[in-house]
């Protein structure tokens, strides 16, 4: 079977790598023809606007599906009608706007903090009324990693965010007092079975995933974590891996935000699952049985982010497996990671605490 | 760092796929450049005595290895003088040339069967009273998956046979009882340490690896083999990984032959050990720390020779991890694995089965 790929970053070349010992062949589409995924699979030059290279991908491809969810939502359609596209387009379409997300949530009695749109000064107004203070001024569209959003702790702090963010097309957003951040990764098969992975804890530094520990404590409303990405999966009538991040608080889970897409939570399933998320993602979309998706002991996934640690120094700490996604570095850029086993919880506190060393040491 | 290999088989192949996440940079030299490597690394295409491809493969590497020891070794010796290759010839030397690596183990005192060099009809007879009846007369040089062998009943087998292979540079062994087919894989590091992973058994089936159990059930003599492998390796200054086929019969071990390279039994160490082989081996050669060989708990191998079987029946197996080798299909060859992993011995029996099923009805 033929599988495209719309974005060729590390998300896609770690789907290409898993999906070459499946013996499905893959196509990559980006924008760059040294993109992470060059390194396994050919590539199609062109944006992912880009109708010829849509039109390319399609050809070569049975399913087509992403590594990205800001491509642009008409760009999928287009690409439904000629071949199929999986996860479908309304995902992307609601992922892509934290308005449509928030209400998707809602309407599925998902709990969210309180949210408002804001397109100029007056809706600000009417937006801090729903959100109280502090709240998170965010774009409607476009943000990840941090990017695009600001705290905001007055009224005259939330017309200055406003005005820096671009006015409109924004939304408001109550602050979270939560406990911690999780998340839960899940694929869903064509016909309609799903496979959750445990629920995994999040440890963000300056808006950028640092650390997930997989799998998490126990929490008091794991059960309701599970229900809500079964409710999600369901509405969107999903197929492949789809992330949904959390916010844990004292009085049950807020969710953040859903990734139509392999997730860098998600990391630690190549060496701590039974089946990694990119290859349940790749069983999804081909239509074959989702794999199973137990931890196979506790593990943590770090990031390295804006610099790469000597390979040599991750090797020597035992259990730790090192991913360069053989990206030139870039301030703040996401370029590899390692994730790191243990046999008990202790010996991968003292593992994660040296390969947390490394990977500070090395960050820029 | 830059790892030239030599062979683009499934081990090269696998070998360039555990690179890429290390930041390592490969250069795979094969005969076919549709070899299964060229998935996964830049290919140069010629034999593997062509002086100006080995001269270009040394020019693009920093440390040169092997998928496959029936290389040329005067051309391995050639490549040394013009870069690192790790392990070095001598390994190679002897690998290639059963004589050679029984004369090494009887050195060593690792036990062998009685065996004697086959030259003509008087060598022979000589020979035949050395290991008495039966007997497997082999080639000495290049036989691989029960080719280039006979087994022989009675001098008259024995004269036919001789025949058959071609009448000189052949050694006849003493036919081994054995309990069960072992082996032994082990990486050892430029500074001397080894680590060795857990003993596995082997099934074959017309001389080709059918199905490997990781770990082996304790035997009486996993000792002994541990320090067979550990006085081969220090003799041979070796650099990478080895693996060391024994046949484990009453009285203890006797060695087979040993591969100076990752072997097809060890390919279950992709998800069944903290570290895979092809890592191990790649750690080694390129200086790094030697990663942990633990096994994460029982797993078997199930090789998939001379048809693949559709991917989804693979899947459907919980715990099945499925290794396309992207080789075209013809009968006999091995072209795919799948490796299976479980919680317990028994819960591994009933996968292992329904593998080797799966794995039969494809098999040509």
């Amino acid at each position: 079977m033929r599988v495209g790929i719309v974005g060729g970053g590390q998300l896609g070349r770690m789907l290409a790598f898993a999906a070459r010992p499946l013996g499905l062949e893959v196509t990559v589409l980006d924008a760059s023809e040294d993109a992470p995924a060059a390194a396994f699979a050919p590539m199609i030059v062109g944006d992912f606007g880009d109708r010829g290279a849509l039109g390319r991908l399609a050809d070569a491809s049975d399913v087509v599906t992403f590594d990205f969810e800001n491509v642009p939502a008409d760009a999928a359609d287009w690409l439904e009608e000629r071949v199929c596209v999986r996860p479908g387009p309304r995902a992307l379409r609601v992922a892509q706007d934290r308005i449509a997300e928030k209400s998707l949530f809602t309407a599925l009695d998902i709990p969210v903090a309180p949210y408002a749109a804001v397109d100029d000064t007056r809706s600000l107004t009417d937006a801090l009324a729903v959100t109280g203070l502090p709240a998170v001024l965010k774009t409607r569209r476009l943000g990840y990693d941090g990017k695009g959003q600001c705290v905001v702790r007055s009224a005259e702090d939330a017309e200055r965010a406003r005005i820096t963010l671009g006015g409109t097309d924004l939304i408001l957003e109550g602050f979270v007092q939560f406990d911690r951040e999780v998340s839960l990764v899940a694929a869903r098969a064509i016909d309609g079975t799903v496979a959750a992975y445990p629920m995994v804890e999040n440890l963000h530094r300056d808006g950028i995933l640092h650390t997930t520990h997989a799998p998490a404590k126990p929490g008091r409303f794991d059960a309701d974590a599970s229900s809500f990405v079964a409710h999600l999966l369901d509405e969107l009538d999903y197929v492949g891996v789809i992330a949904l991040e959390l916010f844990e608080c004292a009085d049950g889970l807020r969710a953040n935000e859903f990734a139509p897409r392999v997730h860098n939570s998600g990391h630690w399933t190549i060496e701590g699952a039974v089946t990694s998320q990119f290859e349940n993602h790749l069983r999804a979309i081909t239509g074959m049985p989702l794999g199973e998706t137990t931890a196979l002991g506790p593990s943590a996934m770090v990031n390295f982010i804006g610099g790469m640690p000597d390979a040599a120094a991750i090797a020597a700490i035992p259990g730790a497996h090192l991913h360069d996604y053989g990206k030139t570095a870039r301030p703040g850029r996401k370029l590899g990671h390692a994730t790191v086993t243990a046999m008990t919880r202790d010996e991968l506190a003292t593992r994660v605490h040296a390969l947390s060393k490394i990977a500070d040491a090395a960050s820029r």
